[in-house]
C-alpha cells in the first residue's frame, strides 16, 4: 500500500503544482492535498497489477478516479452543509458555495480528461458517475423520509460508495487488458469491499473509540442519519413492539440520549447484524479474489488492503 | 432553422420522456422543456450539413451540447442567485439549491455520454467545458473588481459564451468528417458569431425595446454588471475626465439613474463602439463562411442564422 500511496502522492502533487493560478483551481489543490488514504486510486493500480499490468501505466486513470472522488466530496459537502472535511474547513466554508460548485464542476471535467483515453474505461466511468449521483440523491431523499427500508438503505450505500470502488478496480483491470469475465469478477469484488467498508464506517461512528476516530461517538445517531444500523434497529424494534429508539428520534437532535440509543441498538441485535453483514461482504470479496486466475503475489496487495479495511479502528 | 428546431425538439422530447422517475431527473426535464431557441444544437447540425453530413447523424452530439448548455444554466443560475429563467422559476427556486447542484452534475455526466462516442469530439468538448467554467469564474471575479479592462471583458465573453458555439459547429464538422483546416475555420467562425451574439445581447439589454425584450431597460446597468458596454464607457469617460458614469455606479443599485447612464453611454460613444464591434465580428464570421470550400446551399442555413442573430430585437 505504501508504494501505491507514494506513486499516487507524487502524481497528485505534480498535478496540483501544474495547475494555473486562479480562483477556479485553488480549491481543487486544497481539497486534493488534505491528508487522505487514497483507497480508490490505489484500487486502480492494484486492479492493473492483478492482471499483470504495470501500476505506472494506470496512473492517469488512478488520478482521474481520485479527481472524481474529490469532485463528489466538494459538492456533497455543500449539500450536507458540512463545515469540516478531514478536520479542516470544507471548500464552501474556506471560499464560498459558488467557488465549491464551479471548482467541483471543473474537477469533474478534468477527471473525464483522464478517464477518456480509453473508450471502455470512459463508458464504465460515465455509468458509475451517474450511479454515484443517484446514491447521493437517495441519501438526501432519506433525510425527509421516516419509512426507509433496509434494502433501500443498502442500495443507497452501494450506489453512493461501493460502485466507485468497483469502477476503480475494473478500470485498472481494463488498463491491464483483463478479459470481460475477469473485469466482472473484480467489479463484484469491489462492490462487496465497498459495502463492507461503508458499513464498517457506520459501525465505527457509533461504537468506535472516539480517541481513535477523532469523532464524537454516535454523531450519525444524534443527527438521525439513516444508516443501516439505525434502519435495521428500527425494524427490529417494531417487530418486538419497542418504541424507545423511535422515541429518541422524535426528539430534537440536541435532546437525544445517544448512549441509550447505542444500548438499544446493541440489545435489539442491530449491531451484531451489521457486524455479521460486514464480515459476510468481506468474506465474499475474498472468495471472489480467490476465484480470479492470477498469481498469488499479484493478489496479495488487494488481500492486504481488504484486511486493513476490516481491522481499522478509525 | 425550423427543420433543425423540429429535429432537436423531437430528440429532446424523446430524451426527457425516457428519463426514469425520481428527484434527480425531474429538474433536467423541466429546464430542457422551457421554451428555447436551441441555437447551440442547431449549430451542431448546421456544422455537419455544411460538410456534406446528414443532420440526423449528429443528433446525439446536438443533444449533448444542449445538455451541457442546460447544465451550465442550472449551476450559473445558483451562482447568480437568479430567480427566473425564461420567465419561469429557476431549478434552485422551484426545487432547492441541492437539487440544482446534483441534477446539474448528473446532466453534465449525461452530456459526456453523448459526446464520448468519438475521441476527437470528446477531446474538444472537454477543453471547451473547462473554458466555459473559466469564463464563469472570470464573470464572478469581475463582480468584486472595479478595474476590469475591456480586453478582460471580451476574453470573459469569449470563454463564457463564444467557445461553446464554436465547439458546437466544430462537433458537427467532425461528425461529417471535415478535415482539420475546415474544422479550424468553423471554430473561428463560431467564436466570432458567439461574440457578436453576446455583445448584441448586452446592447439589447441596455437599448432594446422593453415591450419586445420583455426585460426592464438597462437591467444590467442597474445591477452594475461588467458588460463591454459599461467597461468601455468607463474607459472613455476616464479619457475625457467625465465622472458621471462612475458616480452612478457608486450609488446603491436602487438609486442609480439608469436613463442618465444610457444617455452617457450614448454620448461617450460606447454604444456606437459596441455596435461597430458587433458588426465587425459578424462581418468576419461571414467572411470565414465565405472562405470555406462548400456548396452555397450548404452555407445558406448558417448565413441565415447569423443574419437572424444580428437582426433580432429581443
Amino acid at each position: 500500500m505504501e508504494r501505491y500511496q507514494r506513486l499516487i502522492g507524487e502524481r497528485v502533487d505534480a498535478w496540483c503544482a501544474a495547475l494555473p493560478e486562479g480562483g477556479l483551481h485553488a480549491p481543487m489543490a486544497y481539497l486534493l492535498r488534505l491528508p487522505a488514504k487514497r483507497v480508490r486510486p490505489a484500487l486502480v493500480l492494484m486492479g492493473c497489477e492483478l492482471f499483470g499490468g504495470r501500476a505506472e501505466d494506470a496512473l492517469d486513470e488512478a488520478l482521474g478516479i481520485e479527481l472524481f472522488h474529490n469532485f463528489s466530496l466538494m459538492h456533497d459537502d455543500i449539500m450536507d452543509a458540512a463545515p469540516l472535511r478531514r478536520g479542516l474547513p470544507t471548500v464552501h466554508e474556506k471560499w464560498d458555495v459558488n467557488a465549491a460548485i464551479l471548482s467541483g464542476d471543473a474537477m469533474l471535467v478534468k477527471a473525464y480528461q483522464l478517464m477518456g483515453k480509453r473508450a471502455d474505461v470512459l463508458e464504465i466511468f460515465g455509468r458509475t458517475a451517474l450511479e454515484v449521483c443517484e446514491g447521493q440523491q437517495l441519501d438526501m431523499d432519506f433525510e425527509r423520509r421516516d419509512d426507509v427500508r433496509v434494502d433501500e438503505c443498502l442500495e443507497m450505500l452501494r450506489l453512493k460508495t461501493a460502485v466507485l470502488l468497483a469502477c476503480a478496480l475494473r478500470t485498472g483491470a481494463m488498463v491491464a487488458g483483463a478479459d470481460s469475465g475477469d473485469q466482472d469478477h473484480v467489479t463484484a469484488l469491489g462492490e462487496r469491499l465497498g459495502l463492507a467498508f461503508q458499513l464498517r464506517d457506520d459501525l465505527l461512528d457509533a461504537f468506535g473509540d472516539p480517541a481513535r476516530t477523532g469523532k464524537q461517538r454516535g454523531g450519525d445517531l444524534r443527527a438521525g442519519k439513516k444508516t443501516y444500523l439505525l434502519i435495521r434497529g428500527l425494524e427490529l424494534a417494531v417487530s418486538i413492539g419497542d418504541i424507545g429508539l423511535r422515541g429518541e428520534l422524535e426528539k430534537d437532535p440536541a435532546d437525544r440520549d445517544v448512549p441509550r440509543m447505542l444500548e438499544l441498538l446493541e440489545q435489539l441485535g442491530a449491531r451484531a447484524e451489521a457486524e455479521r453483514l460486514v464480515e459476510e461482504h468481506h468474506r465474499m470479496a475474498l472468495a471472489m479474489l480467490g476465484a480470479i486466475d492470477a498469481p498469488q503475489e499479484c493478489k496479495a496487495p488487494l488481500a492486504a488492503l481488504a484486511a486493513r479495511l476490516m481491522e481499522r479502528v478509525a
